[in-house]
């Protein structure tokens, strides 16, 4: 369904080329002081992009419509709203019965029946994640609130199309569209984070993150390179570092036992190739049931990973929240 | 915490040198047929391995406690039972105070404040999986009822140690361990399972299957490898087979959108080498804040890989069955 | 928290004096068609009054901002918007740190800090239950897809103030306020409807009956004259009427051990007196701690029984689409 | 469903003559002393009836099978059991297709489509409040550490058959039985417990109550006698007390808004009388659909207020632990 969390809650409503998409946030303790700028900044940087100049050039404006006062969260729900403008819904039409190869639009059609808003992707449109990232916003405040030290989330992107992001030659293209990895680093977080044994920290970001359109993979620490490890290479040995416990490596990135262990928090995500791509695709007329070929009009941006980094950051946030409100900090 | 599900839900209770160990399964529709000997097929299943042999020999029994009456569920909650036998908690008196490096040794101190049974791993022990299972064989069966074809759950190592399974020669392994890799594919499932966009069915397994000890990563279909691919080779084209829509390819592991597509679903996940190894360690006394050294006593299992693959199933039972029932089937 | 609801869910945002109030509808299912005439008669059915002419005169007009396309609900989340015009929030200024007597006013200040919105009641008005009739409109058609028969859900006004309504004397009250007695009847439902043992119909009536400002009580059948009776008074006797079980007396209210029973759902609540009466009352200053005496001013409703009663059929519906829709019907 | 609260989680399990009865208690901080005496001594407590003397003499003797070490909570779930001896269903037999009146038997037929246990009641057997009672043990506990001052949870039985208690001449009841009215107070509860605007304390309460077979009203302070009341009477005017804020009056029964005020929480719960008497009772065959006499055997409580009344401050202790960790105290 469309809720996530458990005491830091987030709503999602709204399609792609309706009136608007946005998110209602439940559970943000008050007297956090909001800046919309600082809002503003966020979603800003959802619609940079290196690979790609969109047609949709207007800003995503955030309405807060409920839970501010005086500059201030009330502890009421927050809801955000961002109004969708400039929409051409017309090379949607030939779309509405014929399913995009790798989109989501096969199974939306069973399962709603036919009955979903189809334009633009719909309920399905990475459109929906400017509502995390202003959700993200609000959890971000909130992990500031947690903890005495100074949590930080970043994020790169480490591939590009398999290859270093700067290696790219974006002009070749020529109509396809290429993927890539993000990885995430979060620090200064308390241990023992996370609801073992089934709200794990790891558990409830995986389940958060493949909330983004194309995510197709994640992986904690030296993830699947662990798998390849024998144990007196994976394990993590302890020392003292200034009166704390550390790790002399950090193989678990950061998790043991689905718990935060105070070392880094680090994951990997693996964002699959665009799957709109400028050329002839075969489908089927879900209506007749015969084969077809499909061409996708329209530009789209042949590279979706720039554009998901804020957002996973932003799901990073709303997770780590939740988890933090609910161990009590 | 410590249930999982929204209308199949599983409770896990008990740790690895208390009484025993169980769950209580809530939601399982009545009238269905339990054939115990086919439960303890499946506890046993957890128990055997290729790599080791226990010294708790004794089989794991299962005790139905409630929820079955004349042969069939009821449709109240299924309560399972295992008896702890034969433990021997005394090689664990000295590891209470030095957490062993990546077990959940560490954050469990902290977070339950030393009050947490620490015995043979109590809550974190590969042993409260037993219960998974116990619950999986139930949900196997409601995902038996779903669907009018005959959905199939089936798993298989395809590497230990970065190696073909039937390459590891285990008697070199001298007190090391290994990890690696188990691919799971669920065949025969309806259009339309997931209920996006935050409980996907990605994202539902994915939060399960790192309850699992050991789990680091996980990909569905092409996963990390789709990362590295163009959209005109990642893209799953539709063709029509015998008056149903299928895909050339299958690189999305039959999802889309968080929702099922109707191909085949799979995904693999990583498994660390069990950080029990028979070496000395470096670790650090949680009282005094020295640094120590650590050697874990015992007979350990070298590879949790072979016990964890029915496990994995367990959980993909019990995941889809909820999805199954969440979506109406 | 702000969310109603275990499949068919209702999550509330507003405030009486923000940008306006509203509420999101997870889980309906697609295909329903939607009617904003009927929607908007609902709306208004909340704003008329026996007692009391509103200076609020214009409508609560509303609008939905997604999940509805070409006139059909389509899975997607439905959020309904209700602007508030008209506001003045002048009269709250010297009630901000006086709470008044039997308002929400001082544990809100304490749990919210004094970040709350204060303004016209803020979170805590009467407002917000426009939010739950545009839900309820909702949940009226999903009930009607429910079943074959017909299932209506209806209510009358038994008392106010003690009395008959038609016997009371508006003008006499003379700045006071009336509480009064509201009984609901919904019949045709199926049989099982409920998840015991914790999940009852009644449990969960009651529990959402309660977010409704002003509703101090709740009986279900004969209710507390049951309670009254000898068992053998009190029982009601089966009898077989036209092919189906049927019950000779209904004092158990068509609710037996947490589930539907096939007879009529009754139940009536008791909501108090208006708070807000146009007299001296005692007080105290939050800030300083010293006591005060308070003039609430402006015109109140002395009687919010009838404008109470449009949202006790609301939150019914809501909470009989949920459970008819948790138990596959 | 069998699961009851957010943070502080109860799953409910067990039939009335199977194995036995019990439950999974969640979300317990660790650290707590357990007594086993004083946990025993409130099972006890329900097992005493000034009624009625039963059959089954035995005690209800608590097994804890998991979540406590060396005498205290460990944070883990903490299961309890009671075993089921010295039952015999024979009598039960004849009842399997003849629905008793007033009793859970008929939707329970429907809804689990004949496949319930029957025997004693199943699983709507007022036996299973003794696993109610195992968890208010707990949750009492909890509560106790929640505050500063000592929370206290009271309550007495103000009526039996319309009567006050000592008024009743049990041996005139010849077969029949008698229902009545429990008072509950709670003293030195903090300010704002309650999660408006859908999780108000009264609302978690209520539904919570409405679990305990039998339950059929609640009213909150004044109840339904705040109905029929003038606001200038109803209304709790606020004053100082020692550098406390309190009120003249407590109509609101200490809550406004679904918070707790800081007053004296108090409720009352209407219970209706047993509905096992001693006289032929008109029914139907459930697989014939014919009319039929029945006549209840063996020995019944003819009051079950005596039973409930330790079941209601457990639930009561159940929600306010809930609500506390909730509020994150």
């Amino acid at each position: 369904m469309n809720t996530l969390g458990s005491i830091f809650r987030v709503t999602s409503f709204g399609e792609s080329h309706g009136a608007g998409i946005g998110c209602v946030i439940d559970g943000c303790p008050p007297g956090i002081p909001v800046h919309l700028s600082a809002l503003q900044k966020e979603m800003d940087r959802r619609r940079a992009t290196k690979s790609y100049h969109t047609s949709r050039q207007e800003p995503d404006r955030v309405t807060i419509v409920s839970g501010v006062f005086e500059g201030k969260t009330t502890g009421a729900p927050i809801t955000c709203f961002i109004e969708n403008r400039n929409v051409d819904s017309s090379s949607y039409d030939e779309l509405r019965y014929t399913p995009r190869p790798s989109h989501a639009d096969y199974p939306r059609y069973v399962k709603y029946r036919g009955y979903a808003d189809y334009r633009g992707g719909g309920r399905f449109s990475g459109r929906i994640t400017a509502g995390f990232v202003a959700a993200g916003y609000f959890a971000r405040l909130v992990v500031k609130t947690m903890h005495h030290t100074q949590i930080a989330i970043s994020s790169s992107i480490i591939e590009i199309g398999g290859l270093p992001p700067e290696k790219i030659e974006w002009d070749a293209l020529q109509g396809d569209s290429l993927g890539g990895i993000i990885e995430c680093r979060i620090c200064n977080l308390p241990v023992g984070l996370g609801e073992p044994v089934f709200d794990t920290v790891d558990g409830e970001l995986a389940k958060a993150l493949f909330a983004i359109p194309g995510i197709k993979g994640i992986e904690f620490g030296a993830g699947f390179t662990l798998a390849r490890m024998k144990g007196s290479q994976a394990n993590d040995q302890f020392y003292m570092e200034e009166n704390r416990v550390a790790t002399v490596t950090n193989h678990s990135g950061g998790i043991l036992g689905g718990m935060t262990s105070g070392m880094e928090l680090v994951f990997r995500v693996a964002v699959k190739p665009t799957p709109s791509i400028l050329r002839p695709q075969q489908s089927v007329d879900l209506r007749t049931g015969e084969e077809t070929s499909l061409t996708i009009k329209g530009r789209h941006d042949p590279c979706i990973v720039y554009r998901a980094q804020p957002v996973v950051e932003a799901v990073t946030a709303i997770v780590l929240a939740d988890m933090g409100l609910r161990n009590g900090k």
